[in-house]
């Protein structure tokens, strides 16, 4: 299919970090031909992208933009801002502007700024992409690339969810349909769960350093270094996904203990025969994954 | 300084397997002048060293070796059969031969070797490196280059230890020498409790899966297949090294529960300064670490 991205003619990207900047750079490289807008109200993410050209056009208010070219928001900035910045948008936007995101959490998050923005339509989108290093600065175009995409609607409005679409698929992702509330406990499994279990590791290690008095952190193994990458995301982020994803994610927290659990007590009984068959039924399903 | 290899003029490796070919393959890549001898009790694993040149000579049975060429062992076995192995040894090796070993588990596995091969010297031997693959078929050269090594002898022969490090100097490796105990709790911390994570991450996840009818391995974001690679590790080997390294290991992983409790707590109450305060040490530990 040809390239319309959605026919969207002007797309404003609201909140200007990794995945905000990636985005941007993503629609320049694969020549979008609308208009991109960014907006941050901080003065150095602005005065960055502009400098880096990831963006062509920087506002840091929402008074500054040309309202009436943009028929796509993105919402790009932490999770735990998304009421505040609908609640503005709100004010701003034409009455066929679609509003969009790129957040991690979805759930009630989208119900609730569906309601706000009412009758504007909201698309939840999570994009699984993204490393563990922030900021507008280690943007980069291709980052959505054979990635998996999550579209969380929640209105069955086909035409606009399917435009959304679009733009994602002429950016080279995958896009999937799924209920957000499914979402959030499938993003608790495989991502906000090993993210708590990294901190928790990296942080009992420093217990032990300090309680044994040796820099446990002198002697990384290679799977040690891959474990615990993830341990140096960023702080603010996660404490927010957590919380939005609290539920979900303190359900899978206490399956997970379980398991371990059940490891440990086959270990402290020399039960031979247990560990082979939990350490073989996770073998299986790894090696079963493409990489 | 000059490469001698510690001046052995031939070396027995008895276990064919990742550690022992790559281990073969790297003396010879290395110009090892002496002889590189194979021992195997498997048919299967002597004939593919032979096939694919790991080594330039195998035996199936300890009767077959010429022994009196032999002035080092190596044992890289599974840590388990290393009992069985040294009293076989003791019953052929030269007064003079040194062995010694590449398990990833020291303590009293040295204690206890270097008691039944007295006199003889046993000077344990732990190289930092592997992957998740196992066999002879995957073995490589180079495998240690630039990897740490653990020396930990128990007797006082620093003629013999020495020379010993040297060989794996000479292979490009970064020796150390530890406690044999210390040693264990290290290895407890930052290897075998991060595999038993792994182990029990993807048991919770296969869980969660069957409870709520959705294949959650359909989803893995990239950080969760670095995690959980290590999760593909042999069951075999690492049933061994869980058993032998018992109380260090539930030792640790009771640290790393009350970790994870503590941030399932602060995330329960929504303290979100907690929260912070823990993300925020564990990624400032792991962003000091190389990479």
């Amino acid at each position: 299919m040809e390239k319309d991205f959605g026919n969207f003619q002007g797309i404003l990207i609201v909140g200007l970090g990794l995945i905000g900047g990636s985005l941007a750079l993503s629609l320049k490289e694969e020549s979008f031909k609308g208009r991109i807008y960014g907006l941050d109200l901080s003065k150095d993410r602005v005065e960055t992208g502009l400098r880096l050209k990831v963006i062509e056009e920087g506002f840091r208010s929402y008074e500054e933009v040309p309202w009436e070219n943009v028929d796509l928001v993105i919402i790009s900035t932490p999770v735990k801002t998304f009421d505040t910045v609908a609640k503005t948008l709100k004010k701003f936007i034409k009455e066929e502007t679609i509003v969009s995101d790129v957040g991690s959490v979805k759930g009630d998050v989208v119900i609730r700024l569906q309601e706000i923005l009412k009758p504007n339509l909201f698309v939840g989108v999570h994009p699984i992409a993204g490393t563990e290093k922030e900021g507008i600065e280690n943007a980069r175009p291709g980052l959505f690339k054979r990635a998996r995409l999550i579209l969380t609607p929640v209105k069955d409005n086909r035409e606009e969810v399917r435009r959304v679409q679009k733009l994602w698929e002429d950016l080279g992702s995958l896009p999937e349909i799924m209920d957000p509330h499914l979402h959030d406990f499938v993003f608790a499994s495989v991502s906000h769960l090993p993210h708590a279990i990294a901190f928790a590791l990296v942080n009992s290690l420093i217990e032990l350093s300090k309680e044994f008095n040796i820099d446990l952190f002198k002697y990384p193994g290679a799977g040690f270094k891959d474990f615990t990458r993830i341990a140096a995301s960023s702080p603010t982020v996660w404490k927010d996904i957590f919380l939005e994803n609290k539920e979900n994610l303190l359900k899978t927290i206490d399956v997970f203990i379980s398991s371990l659990n059940k490891l440990k007590d086959a270990i402290d009984r020399e039960d031979e025969e247990s560990i082979i068959r939990i350490l073989s039924e996770s073998r299986e399903k790894r090696l079963s994954l493409e990489n």
